[in-house]
């Protein structure tokens, strides 16, 4: 077994360039990190190459490397975590009357919060827009928790989208609403967006209905809360 | 008017050294960073200067300071906001039906995001056990969004506090239960515990009911979006 200790290793660099977008892109392979998801990812048949500085450890495609590689390769500080190289995931056909679109949410980590959230209550169609934050991103993946596995997560113009799939009520979380109400509907597309302002004017203005969470004293909640809540309500 | 360029000013070194924990607590006062949080702490006449680079900016107790050295204040990586030096919170007499106790929360963003929403649901007595993070790191204050200035934060012994309110009914999170309708209570305690353990044992053992959210596929959630989505059902 070899233990490889350069940063000229030419398999290591391959990886270390998969810490950008553009290099995950092109590949169509991304680097995950940690146990959990590791866990989840393995159930999926996804691994590629496991990648340990551990010589104890035995899977099929390992890569040893030492521990000063293997950090590098780390978005954390002192990880000590396994990581591991995994396939993009595909995309399955829209199979779920509740549907989430994710409009420009910028923060990977609610979008991560958020994805973990529609697992936990059912929501396996998931559209984000096209400037939504990467999937693929450190800290997306971390807060995820290995549910991006689990789900069916497309990346889409949400205009286009939505027009078609006109069997679905498109519900928009905006101020004008009073409540969630609207979540009675059976068929329905759930829009919620950016961090700071909210769903697109595009979007809000092509919407059926609207969806506010009653609350007093601030004029909004963390948009990872937000959903969540409303993915609560619609579960019940 | 003088602009402060040097880090061997007094006054500098001494707000340069409330970004440790220490000094905060000896001095009892703390840095915060940002339009929002600034408006809030003016409005509860909490701050004892403002810190900026914006020589045309005019309140009582400017400290001017150029952009450097107050970039070296900032939490954040090329931050633009105004910084202000800003008084510990008082605490007050318990005066709600429902109390929050956070039992060893660790992150301090989830600690800043569950404050927020502590607000939005009118909920405005907190307790943090005392290995919960601390209130005055800057991550806690930036996910709060300014909303400590609006509540009643207290740190105490939870058992203590615990049994000193034996006219509350003692509601902890845990995966023993089935739903939330322990909420039912009208005088209660919420407890929430640690991201990877929950609610303590001893807290567990000296709880009245307990409440869990109905959830599939993962055994958990974020405890900052379990906690919003108990306290919006106890809004209902």
């Amino acid at each position: 077994m070899e233990i490889i200790k350069s940063s000229e290793n030419k398999k290591f660099k391959s990886l270390k360039k998969l810490l950008t977008k553009k290099e995950r892109e092109n590949t169509k392979t991304f680097l995950i990190e940690g146990k959990n998801i590791i866990e989840e990812a393995k159930k999926y048949n996804k691994i590629l190459t496991y990648i340990t500085d551990d010589i104890n450890k035995i899977e099929d495609n390992i890569f040893y490397i030492d521990k000063k590689l293997k950090e590098s390769l780390s978005s954390l500080k002192n990880s000590n975590e396994d990581i591991a190289l995994v396939k993009y995931l595909e995309k399955k056909e829209i199979s779920s009357n509740t549907i989430l679109l994710i409009d420009n949410v910028r923060d990977p980590s609610n979008l991560g919060t958020i994805l973990r959230t529609c697992l936990a209550f059912g929501v396996k169609d998931i559209v984000l827009s096209e400037n939504t934050v990467d999937l693929y991103n450190s800290k997306t993946l971390r807060a995820s928790e290995g549910a991006i596995f689990s789900l069916n997560i497309l990346r889409d113009n949400l205009l286009n989208f939505i027009s078609k799939h006109k069997e679905y009520k498109v519900l928009s979380t905006s101020l004008k609403a009073n409540d969630l109400s609207a979540l009675d509907n059976t068929k329905k597309i759930i829009v919620i967006g950016n961090e700071g302002n909210g769903v697109s004017k595009e979007i809000l203005d092509i919407s059926d209905e609207y969806l506010k969470i009653p609350i007093k004293n601030i004029d909004s909640l963390n948009v990872a809360i937000a959903t969540s809540i409303i993915l609560y309500e619609n579960s019940k």
